[in-house]
């Protein structure tokens, strides 16, 4: 009696409770802390003290009906002001209020443009491997996620299938840049032959193509690695963020679209965008992590926890043998498997306690992805369990 | 550019945009205090003061991580079981965590429950009148609106006109009670004979029918009305719940979906439910108001408050000889309007800076709503404008 478009993912989530199910069996049978879980990318770091001070601040000197209660369906305006200006400082842009849309987290701001831009068959062009979400982020609407395969082994975007790809059904080009689930972080020179090539396919299509970008681990970078604000590169850009990983937020459903006034039907786009949150069911960002996140705006996780993680876990696994790019930014490492079915391999770490994700689920088989938003224990105590691992797989009949 | 389902939103967000902007018009001219806006749910009256100190008290005692971070897609475990337990206690169900689903707001609960169970071309009956945005939630997945004309004067659900539009298509109906836009409350016997009818016509016709339960109102009721707790009537039923009202938090959305075991096809709609709570973008119901409103279950606003308004509003406009249904429940008083085109009504009480919602915004021309969640001083202020209201209706050439 479920909706047709909803079976498919009742199976598919029967399979992921069934590998939460086995991590909880293993947690079960060797103790929590003998499971090595790299499968979530649910920030294990603290959350700025700024934050809290703020929501209690928020309490004890605000009127709690304005604290509480509905605002304009774009959030506060005092909030939107403060983000604009923020961004502004940083990137050198000119966003004032209008063009900052609060939303329930990037998730949720995915859906308001989408909601926004997509008629049925519509077509989204995405670089493989990425957040498995954005088909269904993409199905919700009618439209057609292109997946432009990947570029291996730097996981840089392939521009050449890129521009085979566009056609007069193109509207959009998601870009999420640092990474799910590469961390690699795109150049500014990407981005330049990106909007060049954007430019050229729209003239001459006559259509608009706009960049969605989905930047929720911005901030999230190593290295001094640069991460361009796409919004000057190209018009056509709107950037849905999210405070889930900068503030370690994933909960509380917080984050904004950002319209700049340069967007084709820009008007249309905001006041389409701004109906979509309140019938989508959103109606609004929750209003006390707005006033909070706006309170505490320069402040953020201590990213060197997350650099530790990934110096020692990039190491370690290179070191036992294993091929990992090494990630610029987010908290994501992809590693090629040393099977050719990644599945396979993702089922002998978990007989070692480790919990993988198979590459296949990134559109990118082959390859696995691990998490290091996890204890530094965790990556400790993973490392020996990994060496197991790869020892089994030397041992197998064809492998060398 | 924006897509073509969005161009008749925009238009019309643009009439209530403009509504809007007169109110704030009148305001600068004639000073926020004299004018008299009636039109927008949003509660005047504070949240428990239980709500602030469970806030305050989880930032302080509990582990920022779990606080904010993921958990199920359908809630903390511990949260859904105390609700479940709640409204045990309160009703002689036997929930569990199960049957408890958390959601972003009731808007979000009604969007997942849809996406959960509706494939296009199916139909939702609705009574009118109804809440308007029923009609945008039900076009987001494809689905038709049925409506039940609205049964003069009373508001009761039209059963007759219920049951002629039973057909195979039919998935749902949406049940409001305490009612939005009227303040209704349907009585026990009237739930068991939409129950009967369901029944019968579902047997007949070999379809499942669910009731969805929209009841972000159910703890505001008056003079002892008791709003019958559909599961126990009825085994199709889905709970959406908001503690926008009871607990005056409407921005921070937060509330839940109640999914009873004797639902059809009981453990496919839990899971799809839960599914389309992760992929329309919602994830999960924020975390810090999850464990906050669980903190204090038994709180609730001040009703009394409301009660005042609601006596001296109705009593007010009934000395004037406006025709008023009294509400029961919910924060709306629903009135016929004095001329047979409302909007015109409207637009004179506007000029007395009294601003009202016409009845066609509930598929109920021919009456206005008017939202008595305002201060007492505004309810004391409207009545000598809506007094000369009427003296100019009757004063003019075609009527009494």
């Amino acid at each position: 009696m479920i909706a047709k478009s909803m079976e498919s993912y009742v199976k598919g989530s029967s399979v992921i409770r069934a590998m939460f199910e086995e991590g909880a069996r293993l947690a079960k049978i060797y103790g929590r802390e003998n499971v090595y879980d790299f499968s979530l990318g649910n920030p294990n770091v603290a959350p700025p003290k700024e934050l809290k001070d703020s929501v209690i601040d928020i309490l004890e000197s605000e009127e709690p009906t304005f604290v509480h209660g509905y605002m304009n369906n774009a959030g506060y305006e005092d909030v939107r002001n403060t983000i604009a200006q923020h961004l502004n400082k940083l990137h050198g842009t000119q966003f004032t209020d209008k063009n900052i849309l609060m939303t329930v987290g990037a998730a949720g701001g995915l859906n308001v443009i989408l909601k926004t831009l997509m008629d049925p068959g519509d077509q989204i062009l995405v670089f493989a491997p990425y957040f498995g979400e954005y088909r269904s982020y993409a199905a919700n609407y009618g439209a057609e996620l292109v997946v432009v395969p990947p570029n291996l082994p730097t996981f840089q975007p392939d521009l050449k299938g890129l521009e085979q790809r566009i056609t007069e059904k193109t509207k959009a080009l998601i870009l999420n840049s640092p990474n799910n689930p590469t961390g690699v972080v795109y150049s500014e020179e990407t981005i330049k032959a990106i909007a060049a090539i954007l430019n050229k396919k729209a003239q001459e299509l006559g259509t608009d193509i706009y960049i969605i970008a989905d930047e929720p681990y911005r901030e999230l970078v190593y290295d001094g690695a640069v991460v361009p604000y796409l919004t000057k590169y190209y018009k056509n850009t709107v950037v849905g963020y999210s405070y889930s990983k900068s503030m370690s937020l994933p909960g509380e459903r917080i984050g904004y679209l950002v319209l700049p006034d340069e967007l084709a039907d820009f008007e249309n786009v905001v006041s389409a965008a701004t109906t979509a949150n309140r019938i989508l069911g959103f109606v609004n960002a929750p209003s006390i992590m707005q006033l909070a996140v706006a309170r505490c705006i320069n402040a953020s996780v201590d990213i060197n926890i997350y650099n530790k993680n990934r110096e020692t876990l990039y190491q370690g696994l290179s070191d036992l043998g294993y091929e990992c790019t090494k990630p610029e930014g987010a908290f994501y490492l992809f590693m090629k498997s040393p099977l050719a079915d990644e599945t396979e391999f993702c089922q002998m770490a978990k007989e070692q306690r480790v919990l993988l994700v198979p590459g296949s689920s990134f559109a990118c088989p082959g390859y696995v992805r691990l998490a290091y938003c996890v204890s530094y224990d965790t990556i400790l105590g993973a490392l020996p369990q990994m060496e197991k691992v790869m020892a089994q797989i030397k041992a197998l009949p064809n492998q060398g």
